[in-house]
């Protein structure tokens, strides 16, 4: 798709400087932009690039006094940041919902499932028995809705999610592809030869409002009850929500973190990457926990920011870790205080005839 | 579903106290089961929640003595633990087995396949060249069976697992949605250019008998012969298994652990999550390795406990832990002995005249 | 599939001692091979084998010189290791490639998609619109390939990887089962109420020639711009690579690693299991990094080792490693030291009237 400079500042309420019939495909970074790119500069650091720019077109703040010629055509606006991510938002949405319509087929939709207006339904989408579709959800290709599952309005489920039987999705979620929602938790109970007796895992997995889940994340059904995602949670690729974990409002876990049965994360906690965190514990909202750090125990203080496996206070943690790296060094010095010490207790034993400790 | 308290008592064999019209929708812990709810108690320390329940139903051990009045209905049974999770069980079966029968339409069942009875194949289900699928195996939507693949009875494939083509499945295997059994393992020969040529991966993967394997888990194909997990392995989400390893009987790993090429697990191991297990070791039966451990050794001894990464003996390393927690105060006492130990050298030294060292 | 000793030194031109008509039907170790196996001997180590094998046929490098009976069939060829790949290679394309060709009923082909020659679409694979197939390209049942994507020539997509809509694969890339490739990355802008709001995420993803991505990796589209794989890379299963990310030529790295967003890794780097790597940095050329290290801070000097997390310089890791297991020996010389050195001070003190510090 083309779009004109004129076309971008009539629906941006910009002033041209410029040639207005000067054509743009692409968005880039102002750094990166070369013939045919739409780029933007708000911040001033990146103002240098104004001047030696490539770009088609650049969006500027119309505060912005220029010091040299300009080869682009520029678009003033009140708030160039905005108006950019205005323009990416628009763009997106006509990217992701072009075509994307109706019910495709061949798809498998169970008769007793409820579909609601302006939903679409991709190839090898199966939806199961008494499943409710809000309006304008988009099932993508290869997916499957389980038996009973609910899903609101405006959400979006890509390619080849998986969502088990019994589930909900609140609306506006978003779930990436690949992700299951709903698997069994991990329990099994050990018996007398060694073996193991799977526990029943009957309940269900419940993902509240504005919530948007990454690729190939897994989430278990809960024992019983539900493992809950609270509303505007944002989990990003590969991460393990176990049985009967629940996840407070606003919190937002990095990649490749894991989270063990029913231990309870509070509002507005910023977890890194490749997190683990025990069972059974409970953080107090806004907890901020470092990547690779390893949770064992509950922290009740709100804000409490922790690093390290085994985790500890942030601050602390780095300075062990700062004196982990001059071991060698702290192990020589201990060694030759050592040899010092022995010299001054021969001295002494000798010339004090001190008594062998 | 609904149930009466008339019909669960019927079924355990149990006496009703209160109200046999006492009907329940679903199950729920006893300290959070409200009106619908069907719960039981079986643990001392959960008695106290009995009184104030607002379940309508609730299964007891009828060696219980009350101590105070009850509202629920309760069904009183010897074992009300097990009378629970036989309960479950059965509802469990209901719920999973319920219109799972049959070949859903479209799916792909290659000619030369060999389907047994009561089998169910999910709609956008493929199944390959010459696979053997035994009786009563469950295999859900959107999976793909490979050319060549063995799925012995009972077993479960849950919605979009892959399993690549030669491996073979045991009797009473799960293996949940997104797992992806037999791809290549990660095999590649350095060459002169700093390229990388890739050694053909011609094994497969043997899951035996009672084996659960979670979501998006992966298992690589041996380069030759076979990866093995065996009888009653319990694998949960995200976890790696590379080529050529073997997991031995009634091992339990816990999720995104990771086990590199031609390793082998004893029995009875218990391994926790995020661990990374190097290649070409052998840990022995009953090894015990703590959460987010790093093991580049064999075991010999059987049931050795592990811990940290690099991983030793799981007490002298939690030793370790706790005094890393305190390193900033030993390297201050560190240097405050160095300060003492000057003075002292320093007074020796004037008063008795010591040679510097 | 059964072979003749024959059928097979003729296709290697080697030559054969004992029985021309001996069958095989798989390949095999040395030390694991039985009736039916073929094998290979290329390793003095391995030589005392060849006299015991049950192996009904076995290659080996027509200099050695036998010190014994031996009774498989042999072929002797010059190089008995390349020979052997050389096989391992035809056999697996026999394998792979039977009957994978042609587009499998039922699947979804956009009418704007461009396919090549002797392509394979298997059963449940979805092209979406203006999608480019190259010739001899292998898409796998129940992929999901995402409007305007690129697939070059000789490529093969497994079973149910889902490539979102722009991105691009160079020619003779391998994507395994599972893998997500282009889904958003992870940007939010935390809002004034503790929320957060997408950011668009508008990039792509661009995978150069001779990849290999292992099954249930995941590659998340740029923000702007491209998330770019380059030209040889080998990524393992389970990893995790965010937006705007740039993978070097022939760089390698192992399972269940991930890579922050924008962070840049040079050519020929080595990167082990579990590792974790921040945003925003840069890693030189042959960067060597040890599994479950920590990165958070660029290299610029090639070739350099890291290990640990954090992650510093390996040699330098491994001895603090090595002390931090002794930390309770360490701390122990340490409070004798401290007794020590109070008994001199005390002795000092008393004899010569030193003042308290």
């Amino acid at each position: 798709m083309q779009f004109t400079a004129l076309q971008i500042a009539t629906l941006l309420k910009g002033q041209i400087q410029g040639d207005p019939e000067a054509k743009v495909s692409h968005v880039a970074k102002i750094e990166e932009a070369g013939d045919g790119s739409l780029s933007f500069v708000a911040n001033p650091k990146y103002e240098e690039f104004l001047y030696t720019s490539k770009a088609s077109v650049i969006i500027i703040n119309d505060s912005l006094e220029l010091t040299g010629p300009v080869n682009p055509t520029l678009i003033k606006v009140k708030d160039a940041y905005s108006s950019f991510a205005f323009l990416l938002e628009k763009y997106n949405e006509i990217i992701s919902r072009s075509g994307k319509n109706g019910i495709e087929q061949p798809s498998f939709v169970s008769k007793t499932a409820s579909i609601g207006k302006d939903v679409y339904v991709g190839a090898f989408a199966y939806i199961g028995e008494n499943v409710m579709i809000g309006d304008r959800v988009q099932i993508y290709p290869g997916c499957y809705i389980g038996d009973n599952v609910v899903i609101n309005e405006d959400s979006k489920v890509f390619p080849g999610a998986k969502i088990y039987n019994g589930c909900s999705l609140g609306s506006r979620v978003i779930i990436h592809a690949g992700s299951i929602i709903g698997a069994d938790g991990f329990g099994f109970a050990p018996q007398k030869d060694g073996s193991y007796k799977k526990v029943p895992q009957i309940g269900n997995v419940i993902i509240e409002d504005d919530v948007e889940i990454g690729a190939n994340t897994t989430i278990d059904r809960a024992t019983m009850g539900a493992t809950t995602i609270r509303k505007g949670v944002k989990l990003d690729n590969l991460i393990q929500i176990a049985h009967n974990v629940e996840i407070g409002e606003n919190t937002v876990i990095a990649a490749q973190t894991g989270v063990s049965g029913s231990t309870k994360l509070g509002k507005n906690c910023v977890v890194g990457g490749q997190v683990g965190i025990v069972g059974h514990i409970q953080l107090a909202d806004g907890t901020k926990v470092n990547a690779q750090s390893g949770l064992s125990k509950s922290t009740t203080a709100p804000n409490t920011a922790l690093n390290g496996s085994p985790a500890f206070d942030y601050k602390s943690s780095l300075k062990s870790q700062a004196i982990f790296r001059n071991l060698p060094e702290l192990q020589q010095r201990l060694l030759k205080l050592e040899e010092t010490v022995q010299i001054l207790t021969d001295m002494l034993k000798e010339k004090n005839g001190i008594e062998e400790k």
